[in-house]
């Protein structure tokens, strides 16, 4: 199989300067990966004709294809419309079906005044083919050079993101003959990265030369990647389902779920496919738990609510943990825990509840309770288990790992209560 | 000034397979911005020994610094090590003091057995200077060509800004002569990045070449940053101060914070410096703004807790919303959101509330109550101030922009009663 190359480049000063973190990036590899383009390489670059020519040249130099994101907006900084346009050859003119869907948006959706900057949005070299951004005023634009292709994509994610599904992939598919690709991921949790390739290191070492693994290690899990490549889809297939078998079975006392899927979403599917509602009373993770839960459409099927009970006066007054236990025990300690997850549980009537409590950093240690110990329980409507653990990182790692932890220990739980997806 | 220049690479197949983020560019940038060093670009490749040396020959033409990320694990995909032995022409050796410090990792620390891969750690090219990583197995790795260098840094991204701080910036300012480098950023929400730009274009036009502006929009702000080059630590300073204050004058009605602040942390402070206190009750967001607030240290001292009331029945049962209301009015209404801010208010004791009910997507849209449609309540210990918000974007976004309004309303209204920063 040919493999066809493509290069990601991102323009703009914010992600020099480190301002902005790039989410552009994974989300088009993962868009062209799918469809089996190999991405060579990624590049960010500044605002500046140069580099941004000097980049098309060595991106064209390995590549058939090359996305650009940035740089495409109303103000000063933005140049890249410019800048292709010099490089490809191209003189700028003002595009009328643009300017009127321009227009279109200020009047009917924005409801506001349009100013001139905006009518910029609609100035585009006449080398290119203009492809419509019904998502926002700046269009993506395609120039063609020696079969290769360049487009640049507004950096909003959300234009961009609408532009690649309606445009950019179908083009690709049909301009470039592509081979199959397969890749097949699983998730492992409560295992360290060199342990894991211990575990399955005779059968890493057998893979055949058109299998690639890859380790996606991250806040007390790892994602195990399959990556299958070939010109039959068939076998393709096979091969990579024959592999992640055998992978499966090597990992299985860590895994967590064959699939690509976030710990807290195989959690929601676990709740949602055995008809079961959560709960969650939360210290020091501060309703992270709660919110990532909810940032998946759906929630509210299987969450029913949360209390962010960050002072000994609100684990109290709602969550009834007695004055006494949080003034003898303190607020780290499996007493309150163990109240706040039945208590949050009954208050909500749900079937399960996740509680946790700890001291997250830089202060709140003691001589008796030091920096990243978490208190952890769990319920069903019969049980509850607390469980003490030493987390030794920084505060936004014991807030993910208490995260992770947590709903593991619930998942677990679920499954042993018969619970299965 | 003479520029200096670097370019980061961070190397590993999962960066462009999209399956992670890359927020250590971000966090390198960010650093060397700082001390006054120009990133020329950065470069994500895979664990590909040519591509690696490629990077390395387009990095050192434009480059003076290369800053390397990713690929020093244990695992068998991690080469970065070797290719960059056979990049500088040296041989692999045994380092002692690294492999001292792994032993004491695994007795000390981990407390568990130390496995022949994890020797592989203390592996290293003989042509470099091993830089100890406390918080790590892995070492990082500089080498040094025709006065340029070179350093290869963990992945892990804890592990990385451990070895900047203690490494890798002295080594930097020590080796290169650097100029002065100031930025100055200040935070706008409520208007729109092309009508910000019009509101300040004549000034931005009238800009000395050594100053340049950068428009950085995030859900519903804008943050601008001056950046001010030269080789006069006074000139520099005094030009940026000048030309940030004429700035903050043009953007006032808009302007939240003159510094680079995230909004949940000027809210926090806000409420810290005026020894007032905050409690949530959220429904749309799921527990994100009390997430928010909670991931900066010393929270407890301004937050006392938060509901996060995702059915009906928490609604009622814990924030006290009249069934009745919820019946007629439903979740997403002013009379629902009132209720849960001053009820929430008055159980925790606190001294402000904020309370947020909407409809985030892709479901739960009706005739009358449309997507994006949000309920913002805020309240102090005498009003309440209920407002209506039409988003109109996808789940995450409204999520998003629901959060800064949230908290910008309750900035205003805390600026309303007398707070100072």
């Amino acid at each position: 199989m040919n493999k066809i190359y493509a290069t990601i480049i991102t323009i703009g000063d914010e992600l020099l300067i480190g301002q902005v973190i790039d989410t552009n990036s994974a989300y088009i590899a993962q868009a062209l990966n799918k469809i089996g383009i190999v991405i060579k390489q990624r590049i960010a670059i500044a605002d500046d004709e140069n580099d941004i020519h000097q980049a098309l040249d060595t991106a064209f130099s390995h590549s058939s294809i090359v996305l650009i994101t940035g740089g495409l907006g109303p103000t000063a900084d933005d140049i890249t419309k410019q800048s292709l346009g010099k490089y490809f050859g191209g003189k700028m003119i003002l595009h009328q079906p643009t300017l009127a869907h321009v227009q279109y948006l200020f009047e009917q959706v924005f409801k506001k005044p349009m100013i001139e900057r905006n009518v910029q949005q609609a100035v585009v070299p006449d080398n290119c083919v203009v492809l419509k951004n019904e998502k926002g005023t700046a269009p993506a634009l395609m120039f063609e050079k020696e079969n290769k292709i360049c487009i640049a994509m507004p950096g909003v994610p959300f234009e961009m993101k609408w532009i690649m599904q309606e445009h950019v992939l179908s083009i690709i598919q049909e301009k470039f003959i592509t081979g199959f690709v397969a890749h097949k991921t699983l998730l492992t949790a409560g295992i360290g990265e060199s342990f894991l390739a211990e575990l399955i290191k005779d059968w890493e070492n057998n893979l055949p030369p058109t299998i690639k693994l890859a380790y996606l290690p991250k806040f007390g899990m790892v994602r195990l990647r399959l990556s299958s490549f070939g010109e039959n889809q068939v076998t393709v297939q096979e091969l990579i389902n024959h592999e992640f078998e055998q992978l499966k079975t090597l990992v299985k006392d860590y895994l967590v779920i064959d699939d690509d899927i976030p710990l807290e979403l195989v959690l929601s599917e676990l709740l949602r496919k055995n008809n079961k509602t959560l709960a969650t009373a939360e210290s020091c993770t501060g309703g992270s738990i709660a919110s990532a839960i909810t940032t998946h459409a759906g929630a509210s099927d299987i969450f029913s609510g949360g209390v962010v009970s960050y002072s000994y006066y609100s684990k109290n007054k709602i969550l009834q943990v007695p004055n006494e236990v949080l003034n003898t025990q303190g607020a780290v300690s499996k007493e309150t825990v163990e109240y706040m997850v039945k208590n949050v549980l009954t208050l909500l009537n749900t079937d399960y509840a996740i509680a946790v409590s700890g001291i997250m950093g830089p202060g709140g240690a003691t001589k008796d309770k030091p920096l990243g110990l978490v208190w952890i329980a769990i319920a069903n409507k019969e049980n509850v288990i607390a469980k003490q653990f030493q987390f030794k990182y920084d505060r936004e790692r014991n807030i993910q790992h208490t995260i992770v932890t947590a709903m593991n220990m619930l998942r677990k739980l679920m499954i042993e209560d018969g619970c299965t997806l």
